[in-house]
């Protein structure tokens, strides 16, 4: 029966049987010392020439050699503690041992500070770190979150396609798909079909894969990355989606706090709370306060650059204390055609940014549910509408007031963690040079 | 403030306000009786004539017309009563009522028995079914109670990428995709990724959509379906893997059966029991039984027909009470050349597929962990070592024993619900001829 190292703690003087990779061998001769990984944690393992056999192999054992231990749980002398470890009060005394693989002699030390293309060409082993480890987990509590505060409110989870018909906007920023002699497309969002699927469930969430065939290779984007994507009918406007997503972030941050605090620490980074209310600025409010905060005139613009959201952050958390801050009302022509348009305020719309610690991590807003109003909208931006004319049936049969969000997993990721590059958020990133040419197929399974 | 139809029962006698889609109106002339369909149920609404404002909306709304609604929550009386709705013993009495959104004349009745194309070229319509609503909460509740159980196990999610770079396999059953000038293909299985983080984390699952571009057009397969998948290390052999599969099968029913009655109701088919023991056969014994027991004798053939697999779930069910039957020891040959052989049985693998109600709906099995014998069998399989190289260095530094599993969600969905087409356990299913031609881009958001 295997023991899991994080609760070694509570069998002191207990023989167990533990497993796990060899994370560093100090080998003093007769003295052994061996840090174990497995799962849950990292400990310290000695073994003594009083076990011959189980010596011997300790003393061939290297990193990433996976074994089997079995040993006696032992209190440390008050000297040897260490305060840094949740296991540092503790050693295991090998009494066997037995190696379940071996490892090849690693390419360099697993702990080095890496460029960014060794860290990738080396996945399968440079994931294996504690900073890898922890940015997934605190990933993998993320999404786990979201989905749980979703279903509390009475969202449905659905599964859409990723492979679509057309690419009725016109853009470049598509990839291509061979399929049965036509050409299909990645999607890009799953924008349509979770407006069609409030006509189904009122409210819905969906996350998934999406694809932007852009050609940047900066350190915020992605050409394949995750999506989490929420739409909500009977809504009042788009406040009720801000509201929605503050809840929500509060709901993830306080998850994040009790499960992954540990995880952070390696980062050092801060969980940051999510207050009652949180600043929000119409654009046009956020581009007057740049042109008195910081100097820059960019009033009238009708979009920010990525300083400005680095600075209108700055001043929410100067001025507010919040990590994070609304920008509303984009103007019409800024936002696709479903974008709606606010009556108390003509040519700007009812959507929103939100902006975390200088960057945009959500978009969202309330949708055009008029049938009428939505073909008008489609012709406006040049499109066509018999392109769209499967999406407008939802709308044709009865949609109420709708609006929703999306978030970028990897990015929110790489910011709450003080991630540079969005590429170590994410497990394995696609970009323009790189989508693991060295890895392939390898059918199975269903 | 809106209520929903789920909870009027406990507002007998107040006033309340809700909203939803006009299922059916009844229109005796001075009593006009609407049902109203909310994301919780479906409630009897009738107009009066003494609210004259309200009765004269209620008496020009038509189906999926979207409204609002004010009244008065009535008990109905004793010979009223519909003991087939769980709203059956209240009426609401309309005092006002909002038209949030017009609907056009339907097509056809939204309850119409329809054939396939026709539901399909309508899904934005025919998902507000009720049928298609309970199946896709079902498919909802299948992936959450996945999840659930995993990460009650100690599994970590992952997100996987479906771009990926090589068909190493030389199948024809890959989908190709333009990439900023090479050729990427759509993943048929997260298998290798989920390999990797294996070593990387011990026990990992990811959901997604895979791709086989396979030009079949049955009522089983899918060109886009959602896989469940799980890895995990340190087993015995496959048996733990399928110890685990039955646990998780039965959080699964059981949270059914807690929070989906209802939707089963619907579709008159029974929430299988998981029982502590599953009918276990290797493959040559299934054969055995067949032959014996069906008359047909197909043993030592490489693989099962559909008709055996529904002849043995039929064996399983009358002689062992059981939905499920695992099948095992499928030959080295047949199966991917990472899967594990049997030493007490060579020439066979620690492989099984899952059959339930007649079909297969999981493979799984150990795998080989063994970095030499990977590279050997890739050879043996007229592979490329080199096109591997990528996932072969999670086992070239240290990759303890290990298994997983996949299932197919869709194909799951449709059995529970006695469903005939997995298409119709698929928001949007692809296939050969379909792939929302008419629903197009629209990108917005991240």
């Amino acid at each position: 029966m295997r023991t899991y190292i994080q609760t070694l703690a509570d069998h002191i003087g207990e023989e167990v049987t533990i497993a796990g990779w060899i994370n560093v061998r100090r080998d003093h001769g007769k003295l052994v010392f061996l840090d174990l990984r497995d799962r849950t944690g990292l400990l310290q393992m000695v073994a003594l020439p009083n076990h011959a056999e189980a010596h011997a192999i300790a003393g061939t054992v290297r990193p990433e050699w996976v074994v089997g231990v079995t040993g006696m749980v032992n209190k440390r002398p008050e000297k040897m503690v260490n305060a840094n470890s949740p296991t540092g009060t503790i050693e295991l005394e090998i009494t066997e041992m037995r190696v379940l693989a071996q490892a090849e002699e690693l390419p360099f030390d697993k702990d080095t500070e890496l460029n960014l293309d060794t860290y990738l060409d080396y996945l399968p082993l440079t994931l294996r770190t504690e900073r890898a480890q922890a940015t997934f987990r605190v990933q993998a509590r993320i999404i786990q979150a979201f989905r749980e505060f979703l279903i509390q409110e009475g969202f449905t989870e659905a599964q859409v396609p990723k492979l679509v018909g057309g690419d009725a906007e016109g853009g470049a920023s598509v990839f291509p798909v061979e399929y049965f002699g036509h050409t299909a497309y990645l999607a890009t969002s799953p924008q349509l079909y979770k407006q069609i699927l409030v006509g189904v469930f009122e409210r819905v969430f969906t996350t998934g894969n999406m694809y932007r065939a852009e050609k940047h290779s900066t350190t915020r984007h992605l050409n394949e990355y995750t999506s989490l994507d929420l739409e909500m009918g009977f809504i009042k406007d788009h406040t009720d989606i801000m509201d929605l997503e503050r809840r929500m972030l509060a709901h993830i941050m306080q998850a994040l706090a009790r499960d992954s605090a540990a995880d952070f620490a390696l980062f050092g980074t801060e969980i940051p709370t999510v207050g009652e209310t949180v600043p929000t600025w119409k654009l046009r409010e956020a581009q007057e306060i740049i042109k008195k905060e910081f100097g820059e005139d960019c009033v009238g613009e009708p979009d920010l650059e990525p300083q400005h959201e680095r600075w209108l952050c700055e001043y929410a958390k100067n001025k507010f204390n919040s990590d994070f801050a609304f920008i509303t009302h984009y103007p019409v022509k800024k936002r696709p055609f479903y974008t709606y348009e606010d009556e108390a305020d003509p040519g700007f719309t009812k959507s929103f940014d939100l902006l975390f610690r200088g960057v945009e991590i959500t978009t969202g807003g309330q949708r055009i549910h008029e049938y009428g109003k939505l073909i008008e909208n489609i012709k406006a931006w040049g499109l066509k509408p018999e392109s769209f004319s499967y999406y407008l049936q939802a709308f044709k049969y009865g949609m109420p007031p709708e609006g929703g969000l999306a978030i970028g997993l990897e990015r929110l990721t790489a910011k709450l963690l003080g991630i540079e590059n969005v590429k170590q958020a994410t497990l394995f990133p696609r970009d323009l040079n790189r989508i693991d040419t060295l890895l392939s197929g390898g059918k199975e399974e269903k």
